[in-house]
């Protein structure tokens, strides 16, 4: 028996999610699919953690126990034949029995990508959010540092989560612009449900001059979620890494 | 009646390419009949240039003339509500009556676009070429500048087009790397069929070894399309803008 890691990349748009669901295929039962055909045994896959539907991974991390003869590192290439081009394994390796993808994660990066004009995109419309309004991307970028540290952030999470406390660290975050695409990178212990998203919408309604910018901090303070921005798209977001 | 200069943006995964074909669905035929839709009247566009099945156009140009007392700067909404999302009309603009999209062009710019790295992309699968050898930059950036001036650029054409002289006047190219993403630029007075995909394609052969660099001007001097490289996937280029 050995216990393989899995890195996936997979673009979110048709699928229900990563977790499996009554209604909808789901990234998981479609990687779980592939293994079974490929090493002819019964593999249940631990995600490191859920996607929504629409929303992307560049580095979902899962694993999986398996008495196959593959080598750790093939497994990625044959499974890989069977899955649809909207899912990659990046990578297939070897790794301790007690590795764990979701209990040994210590941090996640995630990444919200905007584009802020007028006219929507033809080519990118699946992997940013369209904002047609004006966004400010100095008064967007004054505020993300107050995300910083340990906080309460009952503010921004969705009802549905099953999270025992609303305490996350975050560790970095910073905003880019190059023309008109506007990305937002934040990364820590863990986040809550919903909790990018409505980050990323609380620094759009920053952008369009709905929120002051000095007032975010007042908004995490508050864990009032009616104080914080909109959720914004799932198409946005893409899960970039998992840290072990 | 006016003459009105639309900007397209447009993923060409799912077409046949610009122009009308009998088989399969053009990007040219979609915005024509979302216009009659929009505009009632039986309307002609001239497009800038044909762009082939699976090729992208960031700066596609399309002309035509119309009666209609819908604003000049409005039409572009109006037929965005009726396009398919993989089509949408960055800008509408009424402009003189002797604009000719394809003859008053005066120059084009496209670029090219490869993810090498070994397992494909499943986010930017229908954007990027995918090679998965290892590709040395270096080798590949070292002779682009031999593609500027004018030359007789016989060897880099595929048959099949209509063009009366192979030859033609490039004035940019340049070549970038982000990480396992490789993107070339190239600006000229117009491009022969296939002639950027083919140049793309050398550059690949370059990148593997199977081309040396420093014969790469030689290639276009000998006017022998057995010397150059691959066609590249369609998919990697994009028309990024139309000058006049």
């Amino acid at each position: 028996m050995k216990n393989i890691k899995l890195t996936i990349e997979y673009d979110g748009t048709n699928y229900c999610g990563w977790q499996k669901q009554k209604n909808g295929v789901s990234i998981e039962e479609t990687v779980e699919n592939a293994l079974i055909k490929v090493l002819k045994e019964d593999i249940k896959i631990i995600g490191a953690g859920r996607t929504d539907a629409g929303v992307h991974a560049k580095g979902q991390v899962a694993n999986f126990f398996t008495e196959t003869g593959i080598p750790d590192d093939r497994i990625a290439l044959a499974v890989n034949s069977l899955l649809p081009p909207d899912i990659v394994i990046l990578k297939s390796e070897g790794v301790p029995m007690d590795f764990h993808s979701r209990y040994k994660a210590i941090g996640k990066r995630y990444s919200y990508s905007i584009i802020n004009r007028r006219m929507p995109s033809a080519i990118m419309k699946n992997f940013y959010a369209h904002v047609p309004y004006d966004l400010n991307f100095e008064d967007m970028k004054s505020c993300i540092d107050c995300f910083l540290g340990t906080h309460d952030f009952s503010a921004f999470k969705s009802t549905g989560g099953c999270a025992m406390t609303s305490i996350r660290t975050i560790n970095y975050v910073n905003l880019f612009k190059d023309e008109d695409i506007i990305r937002f990178y934040i990364e820590g212990n863990g986040f809550l449900y919903n909790m990018v998203r409505i980050i990323a919408g609380t620094l759009i309604d920053v952008g369009r001059g709905k929120i002051n910018p000095q007032a975010v901090p007042n908004i995490i303070e508050s864990k009032d979620r009616k104080l914080a921005g909109i959720t914004a798209p799932a198409k946005g977001l893409c899960l970039e890494k998992v840290y072990y």
